[in-house]
């Protein structure tokens, strides 16, 4: 039994670890932290809760309590984490952060996309990027994890195997994805509200979004050469889920796409190949940690196009930060994350 | 380690049985039927069972492999438990019956609600009314349970405090529900459609609804006076969920109505009297075992107004069903139904 | 051709008083303010009005300006009208709140209930109750109109045709209202974001809402004995539209209720009787100016319950703000409301 | 003032006719035809066109009586106007087809995607394919109208302008486009309830699908080089609304993008172009007959991205026939399309 705390427990990632780590048996969530909201009992903002935590409530960052834990996880808006994340790790903390703070191994390009200098630049070297299926071995010995982003783990797993085979041109990639609205996050906002975001859908940032470059750093680690990627994400009406739909052009032929993508993640254990032909559908991933793809190749032409669905919040952000944990700390990399996904 | 079978396992509730079951540590299911699909696995239909449930197919039924079970769930239209019910008590086999098949114990009024004569009268006697937090003792040596309706077990949960306690008039009741688009069920029905259903809100059944003798018989078992009940149903554009809006008139003065609730359901592990001022949201019981129930006194007047609601698909069918069956086999009421509710 | 200005254009009223208007071809909407948005085009804040106001821009509120026009619509938050409406009265224009500043006839109740003092208890004489099919002769002449709010329309209208006949027991009348977000207003409130009020559903104000007493009044209208209502107002995931389930108690027999609905709304332009048996979808008159109403006597019984459905925005607010501008000015009242309902 | 004439009209296209036509001055709807619900009235079926057709009722289809009729839509399934149309033009009826019965000009290719025999193929060379924004002219002078597909609309919108200036490869075409349930019609399909299709979202034919060949003709009669195109449409959890996210690469120095949609757009009364920057959202046209288009070029690199947003059952069917319908008979072009999008 492992004790962790939860940095800036408010947002939506927040809400999401604790309804997991619920059911997880090795973990007992000890603190949560949110300046706004100290004092209130975690049940009383989030009712689905009663019954579960019954007695923890918010309280101010304490660098020193959450020093005492075995893991703090970081569900805080970007610069939080490169504050606090240094003193956490020195007092022989384990730090996985669900923030951008230490996806990008560029500090300059971090800069950049989040108009600020970066505050930890020290602790990239040491950074994991927290996608398993790219990195499970580093992550198992990791101290600092970066977890992925909600579309940069669609995507990355989408592509993963037509990069690493090296059948397409990975200067003429487009990401086409939808997300629901709780990628938005929980802030009030107009846009957000159901009368404004319902029975409607709409792109955003087609000019260019901050998970372009992280992106584009994890495919270029697919591979050796440079990466051409349009990404457009699209605001969808729904609560959860991410459709990414992924084109790429072959440059050789393919042989068996089917089967290179089966290969490739048998033994994943949160990434699902559907059966040839298939169309995943977001709802099949609701509140679970699975990845769902399917591989198409229209007419049997020279684009390839990849469906990849996750659930923003579990996959694309909090059960994705557990499935780290677990293999930090050398649990099953399932535990907790068992239930399957709500569907209808 | 208990073997259990579903019978009529495409609709919803029993899929919902299958993906409570899936983490269910004591419980097997070995048989699911289904004439229409037979052959099929059910992970091709409910890809959310995909790695829960990769070999389990729908099958003919069959009394015989039935028999051989520990407990068979009929999730199937009203008639189908009536011929089979009897064999399996026969070989041994408890039943549990999310049909309306045995919920009322008058074999008449059965059959004027359902157009048809009653096709296993001899069992009623047997049967037990599946509500924990009334029959409890019953249910824990029962054969044969009859799981209650989802508007009942709403309702019935939110008057029950009063009616027990003599406090409000029972002859001049009304409940008004609103239901989540599942309690329609999987039939493919033009008025269910997200067309025709979503951005939309109406009453149905004004003039009469199956549920209402259930509703009537159960209020008045808690009770020794005539029930006199107005019920009206509503559609609501949402997948699922009850909300059960509960008027009553007070004969005389209550004292603290939010500790009666508070007293009456203190042991009562899925029954969540919320503080006093509550409104409780369908959604904080979303995939959820848990009825949360919250009353209100306008103005302190004569009027009580109780909030009560409920996942339709959980407390109000398959997880009611699980609950009554770990009351008859010994484990935990907990088991299987543990995971918090999935907000947002 | 009149021409008229809007005060506080930018929330759900004003979008949908200009939509409307767009249609009204006797009404010129000349100017809009707004102290926030003051510069902005109005196209350019809602793009589905580009094509038909590409040059109308907010403004700063300047009652010189404003004096200018034949009528003034406000929709604004209350106390805006109570400062700025005896000034253009006495310029001779006329003015259509939208707000309930001049809902109440007692100013005292006012205070109450919005938590501040009246701030123009003199014009409350000269205010008309701007429902038509109450007040329609001294709409016609009014100077000042304090057009009904969303809740209180569906309930008047739907117990109207009871209690005019004196068959219901006004002392014991239960309004369950169901309303779509928009109720809500646009500002920026977490409680209100698709992510939190979609697949939900959640009473509020169970102890108390500011439409109660409005309500009451307007009952309190059609007859003559003091009037005991419990209201309970629900929020529903839909962008438009308010469902009222009204119950009341005969007190005598009451012949053909049909007859007596159809009867009383022969001749009104905006109130449709469904035929018997029938339960009106809200959806049936998304955009439109109808109230659609059906009324039903489940088992033959004391208890009458009225289905009762508008659109808030449009009867709910600003068509019926428009019904009253064409009745003020000898417009057909129909003008500018004549489009059907989109459905799907 | 002329007299029209709808076969099939029980599916969405048709009751959007009838909601359309209801506003419109010179036309009168004399004739509806239904095998299935002859002599139900339209208002009993569509209660929001109480009041808009009080008497009008569907008939079975006969010849005889659309002959007597000016002009005639069809809202069928596609092989009925192959069976009617020639017929109804001897009489010196016009056809305005909205099915797919006329739009490829190569009966073989549509025999290929409809798996029956082409059922007119000598009215093929009349046939013009009601896009005003390609061939007004010709639909001025049309006696039968192939009115496009709702994918085909938006996606050749977006496209015209780039493919016209010859700036783009058109070879290398993607179209990720998402499309509300009604676009799958009235057919009652499981895959189409609420319960299934809300919260989530799916591609569906990525292999391929019945509008490609059409996409493909247009785009072709755009420029004079052979088309790739991939299209893959997702099914979107809201009832309207088509949005085409359109990719493509350039093949020169494109100028200045904006004013090249700008100018190409001009004089089209139902195309508009958005400011540079903006990203359309499918509400903003909900009910309404115009196409917002938006045209991005990300990082100022080789891929241009153009968002185009059309309501499928208006420009993408009904609106746009009633446009053709217009031009055919010499009304103002606005005629029965002026009102603004319903927002919010």
């Amino acid at each position: 039994m492992i004790n962790v705390g939860i940095v800036g427990g408010t947002g939506y990632t927040g809400v999401e670890l604790l309804r997991l780590l619920a059911q997880h048996p090795q973990v007992s969530v000890k603190a949560i932290t949110s300046r706004s909201e100290a004092g209130v009992k975690v049940c009383d903002m989030y009712p689905n809760l009663r019954g579960h935590y019954d007695t923890l409530a918010f309280s101010e960052p304490d660098a020193k309590a959450l020093g005492a834990m075995d893991a703090v996880f970081f569900a805080t808006p970007h610069g939080v984490a490169h504050a606090l994340a240094g003193e956490l790790l020195a007092n022989g903390t384990r730090v996985i952060d669900l923030s951008a703070d230490f996806r990008l191994r560029d500090a300059d390009e971090w800069s950049r996309w989040y108009d600020q200098p970066h505050g930890a630049p020290e602790l990239l070297e040491e950074a994991v990027y927290g996608l398993p299926e790219m990195h499970r071995e580093k992550i198992k010995t990791a101290r600092l994890i970066a977890v992925p982003g909600c579309y940069p783990t669609a995507v990355q797993l989408g592509y993963l195997p037509l990069l690493e085979a090296g059948l397409v041109d990975p200067s003429q990639l487009i990401a086409d994805c939808k997300s629901g609205v709780t990628g938005a996050g929980r802030g009030a906002k107009v846009a957000s509200l159901l009368a404004e975001a319902s029975e409607s859908m709409k792109a955003y940032g087609a000019g260019g979004h901050r998970h372009l470059p992280e992106i584009r750093q994890g495919l270029g680690d697919m591979q050796p050469n440079p990466v051409g990627l349009t990404f457009v994400p699209h605001l969808t009406p729904m609560i959860r889920g991410i459709h990414a739909t992924l084109y790429s052009t072959l440059t050789a032929e393919p042989g068996d796409l089917q089967a290179l993508f089966e290969q490739r993640y048998a033994n994943e254990p949160f990434v699902d190949v559907m059966p040839a032909g298939s169309h995943p559908e977001t709802r099949s991933v609701k509140g679970n940690n699975t990845c769902r793809i399917a591989v198409h190749r229209p007419s049997n032409g020279n684009t390839v196009v990849v469906l990849s669905v996750i659930d923003n919040l579990v996959k694309g952000a909090s059960g994705q930060a557990i499935q780290n944990l677990n293999l930090m700390f050398g649990f099953d990399e399932h535990m907790g994350l068992n239930a399957p996904a709500l569907m209808p």
